[in-house]
């Protein structure tokens, strides 16, 4: 988890007043492909605004990247091509783009001695609004408003109410602290569910994965927000849904096969659970013909709860620091290789 | 204000183990007009539950009414017709089971010596749940979403973020309150708009009305949470719609005519406003043809933020505290007669 995910300045922009030299010595390459369809040439400028001492360059085509990463002593992006280490001396960092860094080849990085880093932390703000959105949506039957709006048809239909009840959030992380911090001033019972329940948590209660389901069977409301590993792929199967209560709603903003697709199909066709909201699936894209599609109790977003118009600056931010740092020798943010 | 508004405890059932006598030498009757479509024995046995010691009874039929009023001790319900109150010599309290009492012929009531409360502060969970969670479908952009999925379309769309926005609550009662403390943990800055600032409040400023265009000029999210007063039909006219930032969004959970209809529609069309949420709307119930429906950033519902199912139980909580103070001879909770 990112230290700035506690920032409680909510305000991303830059040092109006930064130091010119920072960032000097370093030569930082931009590859091309930008995150949630947002120009590429926004997270240089917000690069750049970070780090005046240093040159940033945007690679636009793969030839400028073969030109310019063996020059970069930082290189920023979605994924980079293990045959563009060979050449890349001066490299000390790779700093992925993303959140999640399954796609890299880490034992490549690792052997020619360049540090990986992620963007965990980037999407905890957005993500969590996206979350609480959707439960609200849940509580108070927007989906139901907008069919109606749809008909002209003004009628007045019964709605829940989110305060007393509890809301399971699986994962404290970034994102997992996030939504709990969202979720303060709703009057709310929250469980906490992780790996390492003794190093406790934001929530009211937090529980080992071992008590998983004795969370469940008291949950309103399901958030996941795990990383996918083998302990977390079809973590809510047909045995957990069968544990939460049929009121309870599932809400999704880890990875698709956190939740296993078929036995969440049978759970909404029986009734077991009262609907769902998913901003990933398993398959995804989620196919047109699928039978996910047809479910008026599920909404379904196009995986991109993480998407904020912060994104680059907070990226950008945690970027600058982790140049500091190395400039310092010391530990990065958010490293995951080595 | 409601006392109970900011009763820690969001658990509104019962006293399980109440005091037999509480109401004891109470006689009263519920009207048979329920709220949002509930059924109105429901409403009876909450009442039973807090006070076991009473006689409560339900009043199904004009006959009934005329019949058991002028026994009762307490009558509650939507209206009562100001002839019943000749032979309701007992009659202490009208519990009116709205927040609003424009409807009442509240001289009568007076002239008789009947005290008259309302259902304030029930509300204030279930109305700011609904504010919170129409912020958040603009923010996340859920209308986009519900459209794709209706066509089955996986492509990412782009949203908006609340932390670091200025949320603008006109009106600081129960609903008012209540939507700033769900904001707590949003990361927004708050500004309350109220006709006594020198009583402060609990937004991050509070202003009076006369600076409300100072407010306005810096507002994202303009929430409407004041009563239909001389002073606020018509508040949002043309005049504050000009000095809203383009981005913003208005929020009206008040009634329908504290915002100038055409002059919305006029923003609208010109698109010097991002969007409005509206669950009340002037006129109202607002009419199929009505250009309103028309706006795919309008977001309406049929007046029914106040719908909440523990609507009953938290009005029988004041009802029967209420009880308890006519017995010893203590201002009541909400009294607005006399």
């Amino acid at each position: 988890m990112s230290e700035r995910e506690n920032d409680p300045d909510p305000d991303p922009d830059p040092d109006p007043d930064p130091d010119p030299d920072r960032g000097r010595d370093h030569d930082v390459v931009v590859l091309r492909r930008g995150v949630h369809g947002m120009p590429i040439d926004d997270y240089a400028t917000d690069l750049r605004e970070r780090l005046p001492g240093a040159r940033v360059r945007v690679a636009r085509t793969p030839a400028e990247e073969r030109d310019l990463v063996p020059e970069a002593t930082v290189v920023t992006g979605h994924h980079l091509d293990p045959s563009l280490l060979e050449d890349a001396d001066d490299l000390d960092l790779f700093a992925c783009s993303y959140a999640g860094y399954g796609h890299l080849p880490t034992d490549a990085f690792a052997d020619h001695g360049v540090a990986v880093t992620t963007a965990s932390g980037v999407h905890g703000p957005n993500m969590a609004e996206y979350v609480v959105g959707a439960i609200l949506a849940f509580v108070r039957g927007f989906p139901e408003a907008w069919r109606r709006q749809g008909r002209r048809e003004w009628r007045h239909y019964q709605a829940d109410e989110l305060q007393g009840s509890t809301v399971t959030v699986v994962g404290l992380g970034a994102i997992g602290t996030a939504v709990v911090e969202r979720l303060s001033g709703f009057g709310v019972h929250t469980i906490g569910v992780r790996n390492s329940p003794e190093a406790g948590g934001p929530t009211d209660e937090v529980l080992g994965v071992d008590r998983l389901h004795d969370a469940l069977a008291r949950t309103d409301y399901l958030v996941l927000a795990v990383p996918l590993t083998d302990e977390t792929e079809g973590l809510v199967d047909a045995a957990a849904l069968d544990t939460l209560p049929p009121n309870a709603v599932v809400v999704n903003v880890a990875r698709g096969p956190v939740v296993d697709t078929d036995d969440l199909v049978d759970a909404l066709q029986g009734s077991h659970v009262r609907g769902a909201a998913l901003d990933v699936t398993d398959p995804e894209p989620l196919p047109p013909e699928h039978v996910l599609w047809t479910f008026e109790n599920v909404f379904i977003t196009p995986h991109n709860s993480g998407h904020t118009p912060q994104y680059y600056a907070r990226l950008a931010d945690i970027v600058a620091e982790n140049v500091d740092r190395l400039d310092a020798d010391e530990d990065l943010v958010n490293q995951v290789v080595p």
